[in-house]
């Protein structure tokens, strides 16, 4: 391979020909071989640089802080890496400084080197294009780091995650209606219970999923609110003072989302109780796919020897050994990726209460884990939609046969004959094997008259 | 002592005679002896069980569910229940049955059991009130307990947590303004770097605060939607169907909150969403009191070879060993505190991804991992705030030397000659040991009178 | 009330007449009302104060750092401290100084005046015992507070835990015994599975019963390692060169433990990796447990409409409006217990991160959280098998029943036939709804005397 | 692209005529498409793969369960997964099934197909070697995927995580011998404190990671025993009796370490609890690496106001704004990392405690969380060595200005004058901001040469 020689304010350093970063990028890729295989830093959060190093040569231009060719030279650079076309020019990992500074200057690095090279100019030279001077003008990391974490986040909510999620709440929600009539067996404690029907059951899961986008939206909004325009300690030394209100209603106009500058520019910079908030709302949806999952899984439970009142599609073999045997698959990878979330979460959390002074120092970790988690949930969403929950069924012989053993429906008769003769049947039922109304007639608290009046599974499921 | 003989389902039990509990809540006591100590069922969920059991009855009278003379012993001994006059014979711990119904039945009990008293019955005897069918109308365990859990939160919230926050922000708001004009060093990565006002530092903590008392307060909006109207599984079987309703508007007459029977009673019994939500809205707050508690002691750090750019109150000595030590033990108690209602949230959080068909039975540790998180938070912001935020003041001697010390003003030189050549400046001045100024002079980059015109610290603060 | 002054190193304060301690509990009391109703300082932890400042006087004395008519006044304030009868002069909470100073001096301060009042002199005096110069001699809260937090630790889990998990592994290990010819249909993806009998089912828990046990008690061994001798940084300042070791030796001896002095003492006071593992080896148990307790409570699910392979005690009411309905409560406290231990675990390795130089502060909230897990995790495995292990039952009838139809005792076919062909029978029984052998014999793959003699449920849990 | 057809026991399904794998791996795919760009199965598992189908072939020979020449070409074929030549041929990812069937399936299918191909057959033919009969023989996915998994986590142990934690633990103890004469003020609650050696300091982080190492290593025991022998639910259905043993001893032959057959098989399957210890053991690890990278950064802030009572290596420029800025990154990214194992270690004590009856169906997630955090720990301890703590000196001039200020001193008075009057002598001389000597001197407690005789900081580092 050949080398060119590329400098910083440390000296100078090797760089491969062909890679348009610069000294600090080739710096960091020798410092952080940390996990270099797994955790390259989310293609999300490079092509959101690219968006405000864009936004920001606007702001500057037209704040008379940059020449108009310069600027021109930016956007059609950092255009390119918006659309994913550099993003081999930006190899360093999340273990890194903890203000993502260095891929920060990865990107001031690339675009300046890709704008020299536009112009015909020397790789290296940072002429007509300066990486810190002129890409990186009227920022700092600390500033463009944290807004980059904001971009990527809520691009990524509406790309990966509340399409996906919306698929399989739309999904239930349609079973819901479907099954509104089968009458089965309620279930508490894990004990047989009052009935309900299918479509009850199933729409407390959708009432699940709604509130969980509720929450995440309303996290979201948090997000909107960048930092940029704070530089190096949130007071904004070396910005235009309109530079941070500019910029980012390039950035919003380029994303279509509502971003503006942060109030409080030093929160912004210090803390990210949005971002964590953001990741907390993330794990609450987890813990419901969780609980539905899991109600998946159980209600399908058998062939022959579990609960088995839904049936769910067969997808594959589900043993290397058991022959014929099938499994809730999709059931199983939810519930991996919920707890992975959870994990996710207690990093980011974690990360999010150790910032000191005027910067929080753990930046890539916390927007690595939630932009891991949305991209988890909603790959997983979409695949427990598709390879399961469109084809959930009723079981209909064998929830009628669950319906018909029930004991718990003698609650029926509470308001006639009291809880204490209630519980007198239930009990008699249960002890001596028999049904409900055999035991009541036998008791002599009621006729059978009564009995089939009050005692009407599809009534109790819709009192009046 | 002496012991009557009460009754349930299951049999005769002995209870002692002083102790208006019933047959249920006895074989509890003796079921569960886990943390008796310290895992008493807190007072605010016993007082919003006599709040609901109160509701419930007047709801019930007026829908003609229940006589109004039976109404009425049940809401005068409910209101004792709800003053704490009754504390004593609510006898149960945390670690019970997952749904609470044994709260929920010995709120049955001791009320049927008082309202008895008061109408000169026989205690046991549920003549004229029985636990179950008066006091418990309309109402199962599995909606009762939840509707508690919400009214206590919500309550303990605005008692504990609100007031006592603010109060801490309020102070902080106010040294925020007082300091203003005190300049400083700003620090990033913990290493020195462009100024700021101690204004704006400790702006920033008040942002944080702001933003973690709206998200609480979103997160409590959750809250008001009650399960109280599903019963056993959420079809609210055995409840008049306004009950729910009428019920809940009750509730708000009582505490001033504008609960509401909830919309989805199926996942108002099987999840608790909006309670994980609550719990990681007090986390988030906990991470933002870590910070500002971190830098507050490290901001008083010394007294003489820390930061020391504050002073706090000294308010004991603060080793057995090392005389005339003063430690800041208001940190250390926040702190820890914010560590306790992380753990608490991860038991939450956990707790609530694990229910099953129509209830989770994690019910009770739950809602008392919420409140013992609201308390500690709310006590920890009242003695942070009393006895170490009212009483932060600037160490102007330090704080003048250290910001002359500073190399990182250098930044100023930036938009002047460049970030090289400012680079070269600063690094010479590290490494000789001078003044910026010095270096710069000698570097022969700028004059001595640009340096004086473009180096102006309290400036740099506010660009304008 | 009356009060006396008590005296410190910052002045004079009142405190009340009948109280022991003097003016830094009183301080502590006034500057840390947080969570003082549930989180006073445990017992336990008290008790290890005592037995520390006996044992520091005995070794003061021996070493000739103390006239034996001091030491011998301190030991016998401090035996009364140990019996638990001075447990009203601790006031203070856990939310204090995060080094445990208050407490520490507390100690200090109510061994002194209770010496004092037994020698006949004046509360406060602090002659002829002084609590800093005599009863702390040689000695820092830095080293005495972990050194207590560790003796705690392991008599508690000698008290509280290894008796109790022993107990319901016991139980469980003859019910392991006792159920060894109990075929049943095994589990897997909560699919019907190769057959297993009930006591291997139930040996699987004992084995993770003991292999969690066994952890703790190696992660036990890493807190026989005391910081005493450490003092104030742990360079052993102020105290004699053998005092940290006589001193332990008097602790093994009072207690019965090989406690002995740190070999490093700097890593003793400024991190508690040993109380971390201890606190992962409690959560790992925990996670054990649930598992457990899940399956217990899954396994007796029904009565009529769930698994109901086993039965379990019936030892309340299970429902306030479902009549005769029993619940799995034991399971329920259990896991609520399990969760709850996560939460505290989550707190201490949160806490155990955050130490700085010489010191960690966040020593009471960490012990607290272990002490309170052991309790925890003690009393619901002593209720559990008191209130469930021991009456765990197989349902024989219905566990037969489900062996009859279970299909994938097809497996026993793939050594005969191939797993391809046996796939074919077992898909085929389960598509029609026909036994195995009936779809075996259709398709033709073997005889009805090879099915009977190759498909044996009970030899296929015992392959030889 | 050309395709062949590939079937199992679902039917027939098109397959890459480029890829080894069959039916069930490319089901796999199409049905988990989550999170393919970061999730794929680690090459690790792969390898443990090869190393169990080799093992297995080698047993299932020895014991005439399998022709010679088959097991000749099944290893010939698990040598090439071994050394990594097949590797392109496992494109499946973490979260799929819970007990990896697709990966144990993937492995059964590429080795068919290699030596089918080697034995010169036809792709997906089964002939000679049948994926499930052959390569699969005497096992489940049940017993061999945790058997993996035990594996992969001991080889990347030794591989990844001993030598290079163990690097950085030599570093810093040949530092603690280099630095021992150098005294300095000690630090506790973030204040001054009597004075340490740096030696001594540093060798408190030493110990630290010692105690970490020993505890992975304790960990570390509990994953010699393998499931392996317990095929489906642990009875050991379709093995030959002495299968697991044997093929453990195969295992124990090809890695080097000494594998066995787990004594309780049930166990195995349906926990794991070893490897949530392991984990634990990881995040006990992290939280020491958390403390000493915390410290370095600390007693390397700065430059001028901070700390800097140590220098550390200046790595890249650590700022896009100010120019001459150098932050501790490598602390940052160690943090960082550490952070991420605590998230890592919760998703598996999490997933840990999920297991059902006979399986736990969390094991592509658990294993994937240790194997991350085995690398990441390595990497970081790695790359914080060679770029940080090789380069930690002492700044000489700043230790001693700093020593020289200390008024913690005063604790060597104690044993002469009492805490009481040294107490007042440290008041004093705080207050007027003089030496403590001329406080001493005022006061007159003592004399000059009783001052110069009994505060000498060196010998406080080191009493005797």
């Amino acid at each position: 391979m050949s080398y060119r020689v590329e400098k910083d304010s440390m000296g100078e350093i090797q760089v491969e020909d062909s890679a348009l970063w610069g000294a600090q990028t080739q710096r960091s890729i020798q410092n952080f071989p940390i996990g270099v295989e797994r955790f390259k830093m989310p293609r999300s959060i490079i092509r959101a640089l690219g968006i405000l190093k864009k936004g920001a040569a606007l702001a500057n231009a037209e704040l008379g802080e940059l020449p108009r060719e310069k600027a021109e030279l930016i956007v059609r650079a950092a255009d390119e890496v918006i659309a994913g076309k550099l993003d081999a020019h930006f190899p360093l990992v999340v273990f890194q400084t903890g203000s993502g500074t260095q891929s920060n200057m990865n990107a001031n690095e690339v675009i300046a080197n890709r704008a020299i090279q536009m112009a015909g100019g020397v790789l290296g030279s940072k002429t007509p294009i300066h990486p810190n001077d002129d890409v990186n003008r009227g920022q700092s990391s600390n500033d463009t780091f944290p807004t980059a974490m904001h971009i990527a986040v809520v691009e990524e909510l509406h790309r990966q995650l509340y399409p996906k999620v919306q698929k399989l709440r739309d999904t239930l929600a349609d079973k819901s209606v479907a099954f509104k009539d089968v009458v089965k067996v309620g279930r508490t404690h894990l004990q047989d219970a009052t009935p309900i029907t299918l479509g009850q059951e199933i729409g407390g899961w959708v009432a699940q999923l709604e509130y969980g986008l509720e929450q995440i939206s309303h996290a979201e909004k948090g997000l909107y609110e960048l930092a940029i325009g704070g530089t190096a300690v949130g007071t904004g030394l070396n910005a235009h003072p309109r530079f941070g209100d500019l910029a980012a209603s390039y950035f919003a106009k380029e994303t279509g989302f509502p971003f503006v500058s942060a109030r409080n520019k030093f929160a912004a910079l210090s803390a990210h109780d949005a971002l964590v908030t953001v990741s907390a709302s993330l794990r609450t949806l987890a813990g419901a796919l969780m609980k539905i999952a899991n109600d998946v899984r159980w209600l399908a439970s058998g062939p022959r020897n579990g609960i088995g009142e839904i049936t769910i599609p067969e997808n594959e073999p589900g043993s290397s050994i058991m022959p014929g045997k099938v499994n809730p698959t999709q059931s199983e990878a939810m519930t991996m990726v919920c707890v992975q979330v959870y994990g996710n979460d207690a990093a980011v959390a974690f990360a999010g209460s150790q910032g000191n002074f005027q910067l929080n120092v753990f930046k890539p970790v916390m927007v690595y884990n939630v932009l891991t988690s949305i991209q988890l949930l909603g790959d997983a969403c979409e695949a427990f939609n598709d390879h399961c929950a469109v084809g959930i069924e009723p079981n209909l012989p064998r929830i009628r046969e669950n319906l018909e053993k029930n004991l718990m429906v003698v609650t029926a008769l509470n308001r006639h004959i009291g809880y204490d003769r209630a519980a007198a049947i239930a009990k008699k039922a249960h002890k001596e094997g028999t049904s409900l109304k055999e035991a009541a007639l036998a008791l002599g608290y009621l006729t059978a008259e009564e009995f089939d009046r009050w005692v009407v599974p599809m009534e109790m499921t819709h009192p009046s």
